[in-house]
């Protein structure tokens, strides 16, 4: 990865559509050229994927909330669990943190209801503790 | 917004670089009625913009990590922290949260050091809780 | 709801016996449009009924608490149990709130001795957790 | 405060409004023999006054949280601080608890901004702990 | 109990072994009147007993340290507990705490070793948590 | 310290008031050899002191709490505190304990009101923390 | 153990492979005097061994961390868990603390999914909190 | 490093002083051969030191505890406290760690006493947390 590299990274950070036309512009190179490094950038797997931003509070979300997770006698039981709550459509993160052996879970709801529900399902792995952010 | 821009959406999700033509094959549309109802999405605030998703691995990262942070005397006579703490460059995301007064802090490092020198520039704002994220 | 609907709450919130003519002298209408308006605000539901103001060391209350209550193994195996606890004689309010999760019941009791006894009931549901209010 | 008086009482309870006709027939006394002993509870300070019960989601309440304040250095140096706190008019109840020297307060807010500008105001005073009640 | 029997308390509280002829010169009564008062306030139950004050250090106490146990599942289902644990020759005081429902236990101990024998023998009623006492 | 000895402090143990003749019979010898043998524990520093047991709710106690109290940085600067904390008529014992550097102070109250005020006069050395007493 | 074995065990301490001509021309004794003190010490077992200090980092160790473990109902029922811990070789340290009823482990782990793996294994006796150590 | 560098520290680490001669033996190599490859170690930093196992209890140990140190508002500006703490004769070793942004020291103490004088001692740093190892 090279200075060139990093300035297609730099730019497609910024807005992940942008046309290799204008970054090429941009880096001084070619539109075609610029696919061949993003697509080498791709195989390397340096960019793993696209995303869009989109504006939650206008698709219906009120409630957006950190839900730490401490199993019930650990995770080793239960290998798949991991897996399971990251594929729930409300989690939008789920990491596993030091300090009480436990998951972090980003979570997006529609209202306060809907993370009730959530939060149920969620007690049958482990004790749960919430933090709503606030500046939604 | 109706039915299609939801499917518009659902593709995009998946890949935001998707190509309108691809799009439109899809749901049954022109490319240009896909490019008209995207660009309606991105002015109505729906669509806020398209990230790149980068390992970060690749790119040096050692050490993620969420940080809570409960401010010296609360927010209220430091205006612009929360602005300062989310242009830094290591902060992914940074919400204020229940619970105790805090910030949330999540964090991109290039290694232990450089966790201890953020640490060092939070310090001057509050007192933090660091939870290392462990499955990197 | 209009301006004289408000004013009209604004009376009765200070006293929910005031007369509909007391009210009515007020505001500048007649007795039988207050009792118009009041049935109209009942029947849309923002007037939900009329409390009495008692003061209950004078009925025998020596000890007031707020106890939360964290289930065994959440709520949701136990879809009834919120019901009943608000039905306890003791129990002047119970809310699920945010954090551990948690129920937050309000309530007053005989003495110390009637506090361990309802503490005990409750030991049945989950951990609890109790602060006595010391301004009674 | 004989049998005929508690039997009063609970009939308020259930309506504060109930006319004292309607008392009267049930515990089988006079309106006036009523109205005299109803005067006579509130001499004697048992009856403190009578409440409006309202539905505040429908006065656009869509935040409610208990906020516990641990006071700067105690309470001892400004006495008048929980009356400030009382009569703001987000509080609906504040009480100094055990555990922790500090207040608990219930308070009603329009929306999360609403809470975020009241805590601010509260961090003058010492530092917030809110957690949210989520069966609004 | 009036001014002579405080009077009484106050020279037993410095010596429990003070003889009724010194109490009397005191105050101005013989020794048979102090002792009728004595055993008054004995039968009235104000005075409950006369307590041995021994150098622990000198009798070969080494470690004494609060434990505070949480119950498993309260105390409701074991009665008893209190008793068993009030008996143990370790044990110079359990108090019901409020904050999470538990025993307060003083206990004094030959070493650390006898605290942990004590701690695992606390340990089938539930858990505990252990500050020794610094100063001895 | 030989067993006579160890005989004579158990029977001053459960009655602190015990006659010399008494304790004398019971192992054996006259009255003025168990004189001899309690002064010379005293001399020793076995036996410090004699304590009279009474029934504080019988002298108007009301309220019994631990408090723990962590100072404002330390103890370090303050010498003089933890006597003049001693020395307070409300306090029973004051332990320096380990976990968080602080003070265990147990404190017996006329009331509620009684131990607000000796909350306030604490907060002036640092912050505390209350459990009530239970079963008093 | 006399002056002369203080400055023994002193210079040891610097460097356990110490000459005993070296440490013997600086106290001011031949080597065989040295070697008959040096053993002599360790027949006293004030000597318990000698141990290698090696750069963890440089044998692949890149995770540090304290972790402590609440055992499940304690370690009575289970007296050889403390040696199993200490014998598993990522275990630096294995201590029993006051506080919460706990174990304190030292543990060098290769990288953090070797730390992940560690607190499965030791979920199986308790629940886990983990430090991270920062700077390695 | 080879395989038969990986005996040689396996036998160091079980006896720091083990001779040459004896590694030797065991692996086949000469005395000479064994001191070459272990400067080597020590000059590639892989060996770092030897040290003293000593007794601690037989050199007059009483107390030993883990304190958990949280400066006041970081560590950022006294670069050197980390240090200092690290060259006090009691500390045996001392690490940042997360979660609470703090300091973890492992001491050794004469007694109780001695370990109150190092806690007056932090309290110039910060706010301690203490915890007495058990089984000395």
């Amino acid at each position: 990865m090279d200075g060139l590299d990093k300035k297609i990274l730099e730019m497609l950070k910024i807005n992940a559509r942008e046309s290799f036309a204008n970054i090429g512009k941009n880096v001084g190179l070619s539109a075609p050229a610029i696919g061949k490094r993003v697509r080498q950038l791709e195989d390397d797997g340096v960019i793993e994927g696209y995303a869009l931003k989109v504006n939650h509070e206008k698709l219906g979300i009120e409630t957006k909330a950190y839900i730490t997770l401490v199993m019930h006698q650990g995770l080793s039981g239960r290998p798949n669990v991991l897996d399971k709550i990251r594929e729930m459509e409300e989690v939008q993160s789920c990491d596993r943190i030091t300090g009480d052996d436990c998951l972090c879970v980003l979570g997006y709801f529609k209202n306060n209801k809907h993370l009730i529900a959530f939060l149920e399902k969620m007690s049958q792995y482990g004790a749960t503790k919430t933090s709503i952010i606030l500046e939604v």
